[in-house]
């Protein structure tokens, strides 16, 4: 067979966490050519400089939307939310074909996204937009040429919760979270002082990542369903490990809806101890395990991912390989 | 006023977390003396050559039942499930008041425990043991000659719903917990390397603590509750934080039904923000954060205690302070 | 015996960690009264709010010099390096005792200072200011006026080495310190996942507590040393661990002259194990372990304190103590 | 170019951080096949069961000499020091090449490995070892049988100082290590409550690879030195810094010496700025950053370099590449 053709990816927003893990896994990436790395704040600093674990020689530029597109066939904008939407109209109206890291094309619904942010800037690229959770859009994905991925939170808590969602009457997400997820912001909060033998609730009530949640179980067939949905912040600097407590409307094959739904997939692996958060640290895996409590009738998942890979940086590769027609695991395994 | 009149106490069981902790109260404390501390594994060593931080250079002896009851007024028994029962049967036989922390005597109906734990050895003492949460049970405490101190994770779950037990239809109790819950003992799961970055779930759907929490909530009025509860192993050593989800029954006045509760309790404070477990590190606080969810219409409770605190030890001197008679907060505040 | 009059002391800069430590120190100290807190940054916050495991419900405020200072009669600055001297000098017009817990009167040299930091503001009171070391100028630090408190590093550096000072002819400092020593601010250095499962060497060849360092061994007799200092940034939060390899001139009884100098001192002690910084964490400790080396001939000596108490803040107390005639250790024992 | 020709490799005691490593490695490895995985405490399960983050689904077995023999053609051997020298013994004169990851074949001097460890049970085969630095022993390593794969300490200790051996007069090394480096074995030393916001000296004057250092010290030149060194134990689990302090007998170009030692090497990197243990992680690098001090005329030589990976497993690696005739980065790059 012929080898794919190469693509040339740039990354907009190289300086964070995610950005610069998505030029890393780009630069190592068989069939991707990594064209160019932007940031606002740390231009002209090269990127091995900035995170010295990550091996990729390149020196941050401002964004050039005409020179940094020329030539280009996709890009991974890695921008605050609000600030990301013009950034990828602009590149998608040069063509680039798009995965967008921020929340900005994740809810479906405009007035949902303004009450929880800002006021939307494309609005009108909502529509076209494809949420690139790949287990759940994967015939979507191929060929979209802008991807909503997903956030952390809600990839964990959809793959936990899918094959569930039509017979769910009630759940509760009890998220745990390492920093890494709070970005590189030099903050009291993300002091190590203030981590360190520490374990705090945050976003009681208010996260959000819920309308994003309760979106997408609505979507698997969740009627009616609002998620209670609380994050805690951990002293680790990556991995997620969501804990979800399902009533259900009425008896259903449990064990068996997930393994309907994830026998064949790559990325998602059933197993039959509670998952640690290092099980699956720097890889897209999501590892699930389900327990079907006989003492409440309660369902309980346990879904664990590495918050700046499958939650992000990965799980846009994942993305990108569909989008561009290479096979989807290329990478990432 | 008078000096209250001095008593000896004995730690017995004194080369784990729990009973060093013990010890190292006892020591401080005004009116206690601390008249001996007693390990099989330990003897001959030094309390402060086995626990560094800890200042107690008195030598762990093995246990002589009569050497070690003479002229004294009480004990602290700091032993394994199981182990317990019939060494406070002597003890009590010996006229000592003990404060027992393992589990022996929290479970009121001898077949639960036995369901539980295993055959019980001393099942006589079991309708004269007072369960030792002084915020629910501070008047039979006084002048009580056999406590059970609760576990750790039933004392902040107690605090946490009693106030809304009457009221609960559902609630889901996720638990997190640091290493040292897990007791001295070196294996795999107490690892360094196990535990750093990473956080795992562990005694799902069948952790002891389970029927003790459901019999609490029972005394505190509900009918028909089985809780869920499930703990989660974290990477720091002391502190445990609980997060609550409770469906309520009907609407009540959430805040002022804890109010009425705790405006009083010395060592309980209700917060504006959710607590982080450093918050109380050390202390014998627990401090709760209520949240009335109004997407949800779930009620949420964030309790933060010290696992060795006011989980284990500080609280088995709350509990000494009421069954010798002196000023509940003593020594521990 | 009479009890000791009560005195009044100002905290002045109490939103950092060693001034909220001092503050909470000077609190529940039984002859100390806090009179009041000061912050620039963080007027009109309460400094239980700002650090909610300390229990100090004082309102911090901006410093008014004549306000704060009306029947007080002592002060902590804990200012920045540089921002210190000026406040200071304004106390001391106010007839105020001052404790610096800067380093703007630690250096006798007034160009020596002025290389390593900035030009100095106060000149005039360096004469009359004491380093405030007990262990070394305890006569000295009686009814004294203005104290110069020790940096972390100068103090376990100095303990560790005073008794061998005048016998040294080479010394080489291996520091590890938790992130606490860096200070409060929020950056990239200090941001939890920078920190965690990490290790660095800082300020290599160029921190500025060499010259204190040498400075003092020249005052216990070191002649002509020029010792290597190297601090590494470690994950954890408070605690320093010194690592010190001395080459001697000639034999000496080391054993015997570390037992003379530290024999009768409540705050150090000499331990037959390697110190842990968590044996003394909390406390106003230096434990020092002594090997004099068969293989090598030199001798290694550990020192592990508290870099936030006998580090600074309950040094802080200590020297307070002697200077307003108290017994040395009330408060911090 | 042809394909090189697959080899086969056995990885006896894979149970443990190293030889599981080792396992995984080998089994990435485009040109090895891992033929088997042997274990005495394990046998039976599988290794991604033991390592959940170890994607090797291959079952642990006991040991069968001629079995796991047939058809191999090396091992790695990663047993306890003194249980290794016979197995390697048994697996040579079956004819396959051996990387040994203990101690036994390290110390060329018969009387010096006995004196430090225990008696030598297959001595006849010490002359024939190499000692499996490659960036010191490239060419005998090419084509050898059997390679004794360097402690973690002594590898990061040879490659700071080798480029200066003969020009020390004296050098003292302060080493940080993680925990993996004590191995799996679960003990008070390795219980996530001790290592925690702690830092420790250990072995302090008689740690076994001393005599490693100063016999590989004395190979690249140095003349009747024996280095001081002291490991301290970190709350971290892999990683190790290296802080070198070296004093030389007269002037030198240090870092023209750097230069000529490691401008070619692929997996040694001088850099600018002090190197972070995380800078290296999961990685067969050596990152080393030399500073030469005015004040003191010493040389500063900073090494960090993951333990279990250019300290261990991914070196045993590299010298398999050089004894089967492979590149040498194969596999770890």
């Amino acid at each position: 067979m012929a080898e794919p053709a190469l693509s040339r990816v740039l990354v907009a927003g190289a300086s964070g966490y995610a950005g610069a893990l998505a030029a890393v896994l780009v630069d190592g990436h068989p069939y991707l050519e990594l064209s160019g790395v932007t940031s606002r704040s740390y231009t002209g600093q090269r990127l091995d400089e900035l995170f010295p674990h990550h091996r990729v020689p390149m020196v941050l530029e401002e964004l050039d939307l005409d020179r940094h597109t020329e030539g280009v066939d996709a890009a991974i904008v890695a921008y605050p939310h609000g600030a990301a939407a013009q950034t990828v109209a602009a590149l998608r109206e040069r063509g680039l074909k798009v995965v967008d890291l921020s929340a900005d094309f994740r809810l479906r619904d405009r007035a949902t996204y303004e009450e929880w942010y800002v006021d939307h800037t494309a609005p009108e690229l909502l529509d076209g937009a494809v949420y690139g959770l790949p287990e759940r859009y994967r015939a979507e994905l191929r060929g979209a040429e802008l991807v909503a991925n997903p956030g952390c939170f809600p990839t964990a808590a959809i793959l936990a919760l899918a094959p569930l969602a039509g017979h769910l009457a009630d759940v509760v997400i009890d998220a745990k979270t390492g920093v890494s997820g709070a970005g590189r912001g030099a903050t009291d909060k993300t002091h190590f002082v203030s981590v360190t033998e520490n374990v705090t609730p945050y976003g009681v009530g208010r996260h959000r990542h819920m309308p994003e949640i309760d979106q997408e179980l609505a979507a698997a067939g969740a009627t009616g369903l609002v998620a209670t949905f609380t994050p805690h912040l951990l002293p680790l600097d990556q991995g997620e490990l969501l804990s979800c407590y399902a009533t259900l409307r009425e008896p259903m094959d449990v064990h068996g809806a997930f393994e309907a739904a994830y026998a064949h997939e790559p990325f998602v692996e059933l197993v039959d101890r509670p998952p640690g958060v290092r099980d699956v640290r720097g890889t897209n895996l999501c590892r699930l395990h389900v327990h079907v409590d006989p003492r409440t009738h309660k369902v309980f998942v346990f879904a664990a991912i590495d918050n700046l890979w499958k939650g992000t940086s990965s799980q846009a590769i994942q993305n990108l390989n569909l989008m561009l027609g290479y096979e989807e695991t290329t990478g990432i395994s």
